[in-house]
């Protein structure tokens, strides 16, 4: 099994010197073409996966790619093709001796990909890879390599082809079990960073081993959104604002733990109520429960003296994905957002809108909560790259 | 130890929140001042390290702070008090629903820093993570702790205190033995990224071990730079740049592995003769003669058939530092910009100028050689920050 992995991975790597942008855009629109002229043998694959699956509801309706999914699928090839390349000049200037240095963005080379059982992820990730000229090797759930197999066989692979492009740059992990996903983090020459969809234990316990390996992961193993109502939150924004931010329930930035200000002229219970969200006492502060399904229909709630307790919350007892506030009072508004150090900071507006595509309409390759210079919060296919200096001379500079 | 350890990390990491940009030029103005007004105090701890010191003459020498140096200390923070802040607005744009959404670069946190028996590095690496708002726990080797503890407790910190600013957001780990490196590696909590000044398989290693704890480092185990001659480098330019490549032997940037075109009509052996520098056949490839202190006036010699090999054998053998191309030939010079892959690629120019302050004017906190989106190459105190989205709505706004 490793050596099927290493040898995707080798192959997915020595392609990337072969792609560029002209030929990506050409193999994304091919690629949503034959999502349509594939569909048939697509369905076939994912009714048979589905027959297979011993999931439960949830899980099951992610897994199916009916017609309408197909459709999403095709779509959102062709907007990927239209976006812009990555910019790949930094910045430039020139020394005083002459020298001129630019920064330059370039391709990573291949990068891994693991996500649970939804086939669309495959076509998703492996795109938006691509569209940063990067290889990609993807590794799903068991339950979804059927699908994906076809997608990454009969889709992505003859659309690169059809491009001129090595067809290899899209590579994957044809094992069903777990352990194909511990070896996709265990190859840093090849796999220097991984992509880890999802979150739970299973992810954390992923992030962890891939440490170990020294290979990098932008992950989110915990997410879940914090509300604070200040002491002069409007009463009118702050129902509106936790109404927003429980629209869906099964998403890592919804909210998860509502911060009241003892000062605030607020009561929370009748909106929860309202929409049949239970107040929760967990186990600790920053359980999510969006990944606790018997209890998703819950939030955590907690009464605080001041902005500097609700901050300090914040900081120490969650996630660090993203933190909202409701005053009209600009100053305390400008203190939460300074001193908040999670990935979203938000004024007047609910965390739901911690999500690539909705902050800068560029699709969401996945989410980061890491607390490193790099790329963090929601990351896209413009944050997938190296930095490198490149510097011209005439020969004649010496330090 | 770790308790110690930890303690002064937690100080440092809750010592952020109040550093702000002025108050740090404050500060960082103070620390010069201090250096001089407590030069006796310097020097005496300095002649008691080196009076213990059981090092060989290079390491005794960059250990002793004679007045020179001290002179330098004192230039290099006046000269960094003076550099402008970071800029901590990255981008920003209103979305067509009205939220107005920027990138911010906000504080890392604390930051580690681990150097070798340099006492000068511990201002100089401090005195960059103030600049960026950052805390600091320094690490020392145990031969210049005596003169590093001085530097920590009568200058940085009195500086802080000074300018109004918590004095603790400059922790010191004050145990002398190697112990003391690991654990500033093992406290993903606190110190959640770590600069590892130095190279060689000390470095490594301690690279490795803050990987398993989760904690990201900015390191160059490894370095040594690659002057390749093409088919059409000019013999004149050639000739110069391996001698500006070798002004200095002990340094990462030098040339270390020279690749010359079989085409090229150049002959090396007279300039290297000249600059009595031995051809010396390593154990593998990548070897640095700047870390082998008995050959460092050697370099490895290969002749190439063609650019790509030339590229192939950069990539793949070596560190990944810096690569050269000396050429007449535009489309070569682009083809290895293109496929070399390393921090920092140059044309007609020597890998000596992969360094911070030569290429953009700050000074380099230290030099990082991995292959994932980040602060690459050198890195400055401008690459030391956190990206966080900041979103500000006026309630109205939902998915």
């Amino acid at each position: 099994m490793r050596e099927q992995v290493e040898r995707e991975a080798a192959q997915a790597a020595a392609a990337v010197g072969q792609l560029h942008d002209e030929g990506v855009t050409r193999a994304l629109e091919r690629a949503a073409e034959l999502v349509g002229e594939r569909a048939g043998t697509i369905a076939e694959a994912n009714a048979a996966d589905i027959e297979a699956a011993t999931l439960d509801e949830g899980a099951l309706d992610r897994l199916r790619l009916d017609n309408s999914r197909i459709a999403a699928l095709r779509e959102q090839l062709v907007q990927l093709a239209a976006l812009p390349p990555l910019e790949r000049d930094e910045d430039s200037w020139t020394l005083e001796n002459g020298l001129r240095v630019s920064v330059r963005r370039i391709p990573i080379g291949a990068v891994g990909a693991n996500f649970e059982a939804r086939p669309n992820v495959a076509v998703d990730v492996a795109g938006q890879l691509l569209k940063s000229l990067n290889g990609a090797v993807l590794r799903t759930g068991g339950a979804a390599l059927r699908t994906v197999t076809v997608l990454v066989d009969e889709v992505l692979r003859p659309a690169l082809a059809a491009a001129g492009l090595p067809p290899e740059a899209v590579g994957l992990v044809r094992f069903p079990d777990r352990e194909g996903a511990r070896m996709l983090v265990s190859l840093p020459h090849v796999l220097p960073l991984v992509i880890l969809r999802g979150s739970g234990e299973t992810t954390a316990a992923l992030a962890r081993e891939a440490a170990g390996h020294g290979v990098r992961t932008l992950a989110h193993a915990e997410g879940g959104g914090v509300l604070y109502l200040g002491a002069a939150a409007d009463p009118a924004k702050a129902e509106t604002l936790v109404e927003a931010s429980l629209d869906r329930l099964g998403v890592c930035n919804r909210l998860n733990l509502l911060l009241v200000d003892a000062a605030a002229r607020v009561d929370v219970a009748p909106v929860l109520e309202r929409l049949g969200i239970g107040v929760r006492e967990p186990e600790r502060i920053g359980h999510e429960w969006a990944n606790d399904p018997e209890h998703i229909a819950s939030v955590t709630v907690r009464t605080v003296a001041s902005l500097d307790e609700a901050v300090a919350l914040a900081n120490r007892e969650t996630s660090g994905l993203a933190a909202a506030i409701v005053t009209e009072d600009a100053g305390a508004a400008e203190r939460f957002l300074e001193s908040y150090r999670g990935t979203a900071a938000f004024w007047n507006a609910t965390t739901r809108f911690t999500d690539g595509f909705a902050l800068t309409g560029s699709p969401e390759t996945g989410i980061n909560v890491d607390r490193v210079p790099g790329p963090r919060g929601p990351v896209t296919y413009r944050d997938l790259y190296l930095r490198q200096f490149r510097v011209i001379g005439d020969g004649s500079q010496h330090r």
